[in-house]
């Protein structure tokens, strides 16, 4: 396979979505066709895409689905459960607890933590901790991703904190801009903004 | 201006938030360069997006800021609001209801509706009302959006109500792929594939 670029790896989830919601009896075997169409993407770049991680194309034939998913999950090393955790356990950081979709993404968000609390409690059947709580939780729990779900004022401050417990990357749904050190990725998720964009789409405009 | 593409209709809100978060003394002129870079689009791109919506660009100054924002403002017709309602009042319906960042794309949630409420409510300010009232509310309200934060086993009816209350698009939260007629735009947000985005970006493989 030799070195295979981020923005594949990238997309690799998507393709992972796109197989899995493919059916099971009617989609024995997938082409890159199907795929791109599903996807929106170049057929070209979901052949290269795919042979990257994949050894199971078969020109005319097109992939097996059954086997491409195991690929690509095994690339993506789903068996071993990535952990995240979440400050801000508002409205938003609630929905996000009570959220049973990252489970097929090798995801956990395993405990939140807001500056409000002040003893350990539990929401939806993961643990709330104080602020103080943090930083030995980080390390004892090997925690790679951060959730930010504060408000826009409160936000690089659990940033830093995050950067300081060693994520490697961090989602944040504050509608700022985050300074994070070189290596630590920043995801910003604008649900307005997505919005905004259907609102466009669907303007007498356009 | 003539006509202008779906597309770059598409992405004016990204612009304006662009727009919106530089500095506005630094920044009293910008160029395409500068939006360019922080939207990661090409400046080629940009120019011919904001030529569509603008006459302010100069050669060697750039865009005045202040008039750019009015200019893309006015396209998206932001001074008229745009309604939206909700159908599943549970965490993540009570998260997009509190949240305020809609309003500055023109974007007012006005109601929620939920089939295990049987009499009126509010919830953050905002009607919370059973299934039974949706219709007559889309038309007395002239509602163009709705938003779906139901489980997927639920998200087609809600769809289908939607659609059949005169919606023009769409913001689904479940995590299924809905059928709509031709000219309804459905926008699907898929937040676990989001993170499992950055997780794959994340990862030691990247």
């Amino acid at each position: 396979m030799g070195s295979i670029l981020k923005a594949t790896i990238g997309r690799l989830p998507a393709y992972l979505r796109c197989l899995r919601s493919f059916d099971s009896v009617e989609h024995e075997t997938v082409s890159a066709q199907e795929i791109a169409s599903a996807l929106g993407l170049g057929v070209v770049q979901v052949r290269k895409d795919l042979a990257a991680v994949s050894g199971s194309g078969k020109p005319k034939v097109g992939y097996d689905r059954a086997e491409l998913v195991r690929e690509i999950e095994a690339f993506l090393d789903l068996e071993s459960r990535t952990l995240a955790i979440l400050i801000g356990a508002g409205a938003l950081g609630r929905a996000l607890l009570a959220c049973d979709g990252f489970a097929a993404y090798g995801i956990e968000i395993s405990a939140a933590f807001d500056s409000e609390i002040d003893s350990e409690g539990e929401l939806f059947g993961r643990p709330l901790l104080p602020m103080e709580r943090i930083r030995s939780y980080c390390v004892e729990h090997d925690i790679r991703l951060g959730i930010i779900t504060v408000s826009a004022s409160d936000a690089q401050d659990a940033c830093d904190m995050l950067v300081s417990c060693g994520v490697a990357g961090i989602w944040s749904f504050a509608p700022v801009s985050l300074s994070v050190p070189q290596g630590i990725i920043v995801k910003r998720e604008d649900l307005a903004l997505s919005l905004a964009h259907l609102r466009s789409l669907t303007s007498d405009r356009a």
